[in-house]
């Protein structure tokens, strides 16, 4: 057989954080790479008491096929959450999706074309950009600073490449870790909606703040009613709860979350019906916000911790910025430095992190790095940190 | 804001099942129109306490986010299975997909382009038919009689389309419940592989078989070693343990999973870990073979009712065929009754099916309808069959 592939393959590269996850699988390296979450905090017996619940109420009916759409009352469970936020929406305005990586994966396939343009952050989250270029989308960076898009760079990128889509994670960005201000997430809203500029806002890290006080409304939120907003809006549990469950959810215009519905029909039915039934017994049963605060805490420990090692002498070549939240520094070496050729050098010492080259859309910058601070404890913290200077000082030894 | 949407999204009709299945949700509806299996031999117990094993055995790892490919252990599980009907697969031969409906959007999405051409049994698994027609690739019926696609047909189809791909589901179709014989397996392949044309096999109903003697070799099973082989073989736990774990698996070259598990990063990143730990829980802990020949014995014996009800001088001008597996009595109406039309008289009347006429690719025989025998139990299918029988009467009356 010669097997051949459709073009869809061609923009498919196994994401680098995924190989690189592979590779450090039961091995020595310690991993600053992958977006993972603390094992140390999962609540495991909350998660264990959800599923007997699940078992003790729902009975034999609870193991049969679900709605496409999401089991409805944990719609209705995620939408009381978004309410105590100030959004309100509907059980039709929701689709519960096999984490949020499929609600972008399913609104691109419904809505854009080969062809289209999308305009995102550069660097941006590279498994979007994985999804947009497999598609055969045209994915064009808008130039930003700390606080977001440059309107300047928006408005001659909106004019210059009349865009179907403008892809966001204003909040805690990954890679840069960045939030938006105000006045940008205004901005942007103002200026694709006139246009009928669809905005997809991702927000995996939303929650994950450090400061309890700080309040970053979400640009859906400034839309409108759901329905007509030009905000799609997705989330997950994934950081929050755990990822094993992998339910994410996008909430949006009901006639745009009925498309996805049937496209979610047709690509695979529906997402685990216990999973889903699970969490809506853990958000009735268990103190959600309560164990956030106790991530939140713990994340930011985590990441003075980092913030601490990286002001080591050896570091004073790097600049980063210190996030207020999520779970990222996002760092830049000197120019002369490879990100991609350190990385063989750090995983030979033991340690590994992600090169900033494939979360760029355009123009990327080999110098960058992304560093998790969330899933390793404070003793392989300071070992990878020894072991990245290591890997750093044999670069320059042989450079 | 005016949503413009994809062409994905023209091919996509929202499946008749499912529609039908809302319909009826919690209501006073008989339905024999899905392909649900019997909720009374769900091995609650046995799921219950794999969840339990795995929390237990796994504990907080267990919750952390997992390989694309699947569970390493479920794969080798699933492998050790096929094994013993003698097919040997490693873990780089399979991916676990949610469900099977996953394998087939996924194979189509890296294999398919619009344009290209797949042949199928006509009539043929209608969700399969709505990946295909959404993702633009031309659907083309192959004749068949009650042993298969006709090979005559085949050749002349082959010569004239140069398909990428034939799709078939050759042990009790969905809808016709029809099983290929050895003879057409082997003719298919015979005629594929040469010619460089991928076969996808679809195989979610196989175990269902009520001849415990009977031998049904899969199409896979008769070409060579995976590696180069043309064929792809999918099937799924949803019908044999439970729907909501939604876990199925798809074999073949490790050249064309590894592509497909890249399209399955981008999709979703990978399928519930925890569904995927619990079936593995399940399928060394629980005698799974046993619960089969259990579900195999009572199926069967509620197809003998349902079989027994269609002799009903009621239904003397119904014509249909003894299933020999599967879940599904295939039924031609007189050419004047128009199933579609039948089904609103039916849901007046309190029951459900499903019309024929979405299962075809081609030339719709619009007096067909398909009718489910492993939901109901007894009594409510005997109530569900003289609903109809009064439905057919008021329909020929107001003809």
């Amino acid at each position: 057989m010669n097997y051949t592939f459709s073009s869809f393959t061609d923009g498919l590269k196994s994401s680098a954080v995924r190989e690189i996850l592979k590779l450090t699988q039961g091995n020595a390296v310690i991993s600053l790479a992958g977006g993972l979450p603390a094992e140390d905090y999962f609540p495991i017996e909350a998660v264990k008491e959800a599923f007997e619940r699940v078992f003790q109420t729902g009975g034999k009916g609870s193991l049969q096929y679900g709605l496409t759409e999401g089991y409805t009352p944990l719609r209705e469970a995620i939408g009381t959450r978004m309410a105590a936020k100030g959004v309100t929406v509907k059980p039709e305005n929701m689709l519960i999706t096999t984490g949020s990586q499929q609600a972008i994966y399913l609104l691109t396939r419904i809505y854009l074309s080969a062809g289209d343009v999308i305009l995102v952050e550069n660097p941006t989250y590279l498994a979007a950009l994985q999804i947009f270029k497999a598609s055969g989308v045209q994915v064009v960076g808008v130039d930003a600073d700390e606080h977001g898009m440059l309107m300047d760079d928006l408005d001659a990128k909106l004019a210059q490449y009349k865009p179907k889509m403008v892809y966001v994670t204003p909040t805690f960005a990954n890679p840069t870790g960045k939030v938006w201000s105000l006045e940008r997430r205004q901005g942007l809203l103002a200026r694709c909606k006139p246009n009928n500029v669809l905005i997809l806002e991702d927000d995996p890290y939303g929650e994950i703040q450090f400061d309890e006080n700080a309040s970053y409304p979400s640009i859906f939120s400034l839309d409108e009613h759901p329905e007509g907003s030009a905000v799609l809006y997705t989330s997950t549990f994934s950081k929050t709860v755990v990822p094993a469950l992998r339910t994410g959810w996008i909430v949006g215009d009901s006639r745009v979350i009925a498309q996805m519905a049937k496209a979610k029909q047709a690509v695979d039915l529906h997402s685990s019906t216990l999973d889903q039934q699970a969490l809506y017994q853990l958000l009735t049963h268990f103190d959600l916000d309560g164990h956030i605060r106790t991530i939140r805490k713990e994340y930011r420990s985590r990441m003075e911790l980092m913030k601490s090692l990286l002001q080591d002498a050896r570091f004073a070549d790097l600049k980063w910025s210190e996030p207020q939240g999520g779970m990222f520094f996002w760092v830049e070496l000197p120019e002369s430095i490879d990100a991609s050729e350190l990385l063989k050098k750090a995983v030979e010492k033991g340690v590994a992190f992600v090169p900033g080259v494939d979360f760029y859309a355009e123009n990327p910058r080999r110098n960058t790095m992304r560093l998790n601070f969330t899933h390793t404890d404070n003793a392989s913290m300071k070992l990878g940190l020894d072991r990245l200077a290591e890997a750093l000082a044999a670069y320059k030894q042989n450079a």
